[in-house]
């Protein structure tokens, strides 16, 4: 039932009364440069604001022999990390609402080279309307904004009058591991919702990822031999093209899957990072790429690896070089498939309602090509994932931001989302 | 006038008797892993050895203005080594015949990852007639030779009739400066030998070299935002295969170039290292490779720079991408012409009858496509610049290796050659 438009407006005013807490507290968290395996000291920073808010507290680590049984369970590389996953929970006086996870991510991904940055990538400088920093926009204004719709709540005295699990979990930039431990932990709702940076629309689908590393080795040579070695950098480059040409396979069978049929180019190969060779005056003996493909929701992730096998093994097999030094293949991160948030969820309507109140437009909802850990909820809780976040620029680039004004707009929404998804009762009873 | 048969035998006799401890000294100095900046501590080492044998010591660091003046010095990167350049100075009693110069370097080139290697690099491993080691072939094992070809005349009571400057350099594998600077220092002799692994035959045309380094780099952008983005591992191929187009370019210009033109492919390429990106789902945003590519004789190094900047600037230019960022060139290492060594000089004719009397056999001499310090000799002193060593194995490669007989008789090649070119006198007058 729509929100009474009084309570709506009080609600919106009270976003509005913290937004300057909640821009301070989003710069708090910029400042820690919770890299891959460095989330420790930012999810004890969570883990205290979510205490001192009064909820009860659960920390955890990777059960790593669960993940590794489960199909969207990622391999555990030596990068993986081992910083702890937070989850708040609230409980009403009275269970009457639907529950509700807020789920959110601190591990942000590399800066690049700081030379490309206007400002330093953890100095959360603000611009206008711009809040700068690398993190800020995927996703810690999102993460903030998770507790800041619940305080929006609060300060006027209400709370959810159902569960509410706020989640901060890590290695969603790398394996989504963290989101499928909430899974495994047991923790179940009505609804979840994650504000990624999705300019202030819903994800309707939302492809898999798979991350793998490749490597070619070779007999290095000094270059006046050169006849004798083989480049290994050259037949890297000889094995990115041949991925490139699955890469065009694959978007071709587009055709027929909604939501990704009228994408120009709907699954994308990036090689990502590139490294081989020790001297400019030896030939290269080895090379090593880091690449990640995405696979249309319905594609085992286990499928596409068995096909990229195949199509790096088999073009292999007529390289000269490569014939006699079979590359590696590692899949060494994502191995998630993608998913598809039905219309029509009761959940959708409420956002819809909650997104209208605050931005006064109806909500829009798009496809998304890279990975997101709303999949975990959607493919194993079974449950609709909402998928909703600010509007930003440049995430994974440098200059990243998040616009503020957008960053205020979809707090509003989620304070109203919440209210009334799950109701509100008044916090003393 | 050719040696006297029994002075040869006596000679060589004296090499024999003498390499054990070849053997163990060379050992030692395989051990200190002279990579590039790290020659120091081998540096002192040489700076005792040719102290405890009598000879007059200089020791002196790079003139970075001098060599920056000469056409045939390189740029200074970062990476450019501070250790000192030795000389150990032999005057005779007597200066009665044609001096010498007797040169080598110390640095090596990098390992690249040790589980290559059958024995660890630095460990001097000797199994039948091969001695291994990284930086043993090229050039511990020559650089030995040349104080141990002293060292068997002086064991039969002589010492050559003529200054010897024994000269132990730095930065051969990078620039070619250690060399340069001896050169610049003033030191001059009547012909130089440096016995680097040429397969016991004499070089008689060598290509220059030039080093460049090529960045790109753009807009770096989350890979779900791929057409925005531009993929800089991506573009630094497409800058490869423009290059590759020069490098074919330039081996067809062979035609009429004596010592060449009989080459199936005598300037060779090398992309030698390739580093880029940060993250497998980050569009990269920069791309760095480091190249080498060699040069005709008589082709400045200058002009051969220019042609690789066209190359690379015209490319570019109608590159999409690479257009609106245009790569960075770096000639960061190597910058050196090649030369010829004219047939016919006196010193050769020393160098073949000592050869002959060592091996048995005539030497033979050939084209190598890798950069020599000779071409310091050869282009600036303009003196005969005699490049001869031993057979060796993967050198700049995993399990680098010297064929100890092969020691054996181009150290009794250049005792005998000493003894010719310089003539000798007793030690004690």
């Amino acid at each position: 039932m729509p929100l009474d438009p009084a309570l709506r407006a009080k609600i919106l005013a009270s976003v509005e009364a913290g937004f300057a807490e909640q821009i301070a507290f989003t710069q708090e968290m910029i400042r820690f440069g919770s890299l891959r395996g460095q989330e420790h000291a930012c999810q004890d920073f969570v883990f205290r604001a979510l205490r001192d808010r009064g909820l009860t507290m659960d920390r955890f680590g990777m059960d790593r022999a669960a993940i590794a049984a489960h199909p969207g369970g990622a391999p555990f590389s030596d990068e993986h990390s081992d910083a702890p996953i937070v989850v708040g929970i609230h409980h009403p006086r009275e269970e009457v609402g639907r529950s509700l996870i807020l789920q959110a991510h601190v591990d942000v991904v590399p800066t690049g080279p700081e030379k490309f940055w206007t400002h330093r990538p953890f100095d959360p400088v603000i611009e206008g309307d711009w809040l700068y920093g690398r993190g800020g926009a995927d996703m810690k204004a999102g993460h903030a904004a998770n507790l800041f719709c619940l305080d929006a709540l609060r300060r006027i005295g209400l709370q959810p009058a159902a569960t509410v699990y706020v989640q901060s979990v890590v290695e969603e930039e790398s394996t989504g591991n963290g989101a499928l431990m909430t899974h495994l932990r047991g923790y179940k709702a009505d609804a979840v919702l994650i504000p990624e940076p999705e300019e202030e629309m819903l994800v309707r689908a939302n492809t898999g990822v798979l991350w793998f590393q490749i490597e070619v080795r070779g007999v290095p040579m000094h270059v006046r031999e050169m006849g004798a070695g083989a480049n290994a950098i050259d037949a890297a480059y000889r094995v990115i093209t041949a991925l490139r040409g699955l890469e065009e396979e694959i978007n071709a069978e587009k055709v027929g899957r909604e939501h990704f049929e009228n994408e120009a180019h709907p699954i994308n190969l990036n090689i990502g990072k590139i490294e081989g060779g020790d001297w400019a005056s030896s030939v290269p003996c080895w090379c090593k790429i880091d690449c990640r493909i995405g696979l249309y929701p319905g594609v085992s992730a286990e499928s596409l690896a068995r096909r990229i096998e195949d199509c790096v093994r088999g073009f292999a097999r007529q390289d000269k070089f490569l014939a006699n030094n079979p590359p590696q293949i590692d899949f060494n991160g994502f191995y998630s498939e993608g998913y598809v948030l039905e219309p029509g969820s009761e959940a959708e309507a409420v956002l819809g309602r909650a997104h209208e109140g605050s931005t006064g437009k109806p909500l829009k909802s798009f496809m998304t090509a890279g990975y997101l850990d709303t999949r975990v909820y959607a493919l194993y809780d079974k449950i609709p994932a909402l998928c909703y976040g600010p509007i930003t620029e440049n995430i994974h680039a440098f200059d990243e931001r998040v616009s503020l004004a957008s960053l205020k707009r979809i707090t509003g929404t989620m304070a109203l989302f919440v209210a009334e998804w799950c109701g509100v009762e008044s916090i003393e009873g």
